[in-house]
């Protein structure tokens, strides 16, 4: 069986929980507390010495870090990830920009603001990152504004990733008005079979 | 022929065309004035909305943006690759590893201090950040010193986007005295044939 260690509120988290569950793949949840520092133990760092949730745990014994890494193994062989050789690479493209461009801002932005409560310590830092994280909210919303999912005309590993912080941007204090196309992307997404909300904890 | 729209500092630019001299594959290069806005014109922008290089355009015309996307593009099929599910996840995971962890610290200060002139202005920004890439370095260096390369025996892409910014990680005053595996092992990437170091603008 596989294993989850994460967290919760995270939405890094939920994208190898979804999988799994996308993949009908039982799987233990290993809730670690990051606000408390378990992610930088000595145990846990034995087992990834980045100090990061998730960490998946193969049957095997084996592990991997890093969500994305975990979407691309978790969704070879499925219709997740296209073997269209141009759209599996816009796949990756999404996977990279969602990490280097998105979670940076959006994700952490939500961090400061819903979890360490930051909204007026930090706030020019807060709206510094904003501008960045609404310039990541517009790449999105001029694709969507073409087609239905981020690669096209069906939901791919891309839209796991990008839906994962996206949808509750709102609680950083990000507001999607001027994101329409965005918008009805989040609430497709939703309607797809076997949608499992944050927090994804078990199977 | 493939064009790579790039900037000769930019070790993310020298990936894909580090990769396509590996296929053997000519490429059309074309300089982008990063530091003078030239990836943020309407021109640039209609090409990639995300207003970054690397931008790879395939021989059809279609157009591909994120340089680990292009490696993972240009690599299948290769022995860069591992065919292994396992051992290509592991890939996967160092290529998230190195544009969420390792760059934004490691080719940051490079940037800041080599191209900004920053190092005096900026010198408590340099000094939080630099705490991070010794970090991401550290994860390198444990992996270096149980395995040649980063995934094993043989190099992957992992070597080389983790290659990029860290042979020019002295250019922004990271020292390596305390990373044996990590500097031996940058002597043995510059060794492998067909090697091209950066800048590595034309076939």
């Amino acid at each position: 069986m596989h294993t989850v260690y994460g967290n919760s509120i995270s939405g890094n988290c939920w994208k190898p929980a979804f999988m799994l569950r996308q993949r009908g793949l039982p799987f233990r949840w290993v809730e670690v507390d990051i606000l408390a520092g378990a992610s930088r133990t000595p145990e846990f760092l034995a087992m990834n010495p980045n100090g990061r949730v998730p960490l998946l745990q193969l049957p095997d014994g084996r592990r991997l870090a890093e969500s994305n890494a975990m979407l691309l193994h978790l969704g070879e062989g499925t219709a997740w990830l296209p073997a269209d050789a141009y759209e599996r690479a816009k796949v990756y493209e999404w996977l990279f920009f969602e990490q280097y461009t998105h979670e940076p801002a959006v994700a952490t932005v939500r961090f400061w603001v819903a979890y360490l409560k930051k909204h007026e310590e930090w706030r020019e830092k807060i709206a510094e990152t904003m501008v960045k994280g609404y310039a990541a909210l517009g790449v999105m919303e001029r694709q969507l504004g073409r087609t239905p999912y981020l690669v096209g005309a069906a939901p791919t590993l891309a839209d796991i990733a990008l839906y994962a912080y996206t949808h509750v941007a709102h609680e950083g204090g990000y507001r999607l008005d001027d994101y329409p196309a965005l918008r009805a992307w989040l609430a497709r997404f939703a309607e797809l079979p076997g949608f499992v909300a944050m927090p994804c904890k078990g199977p």
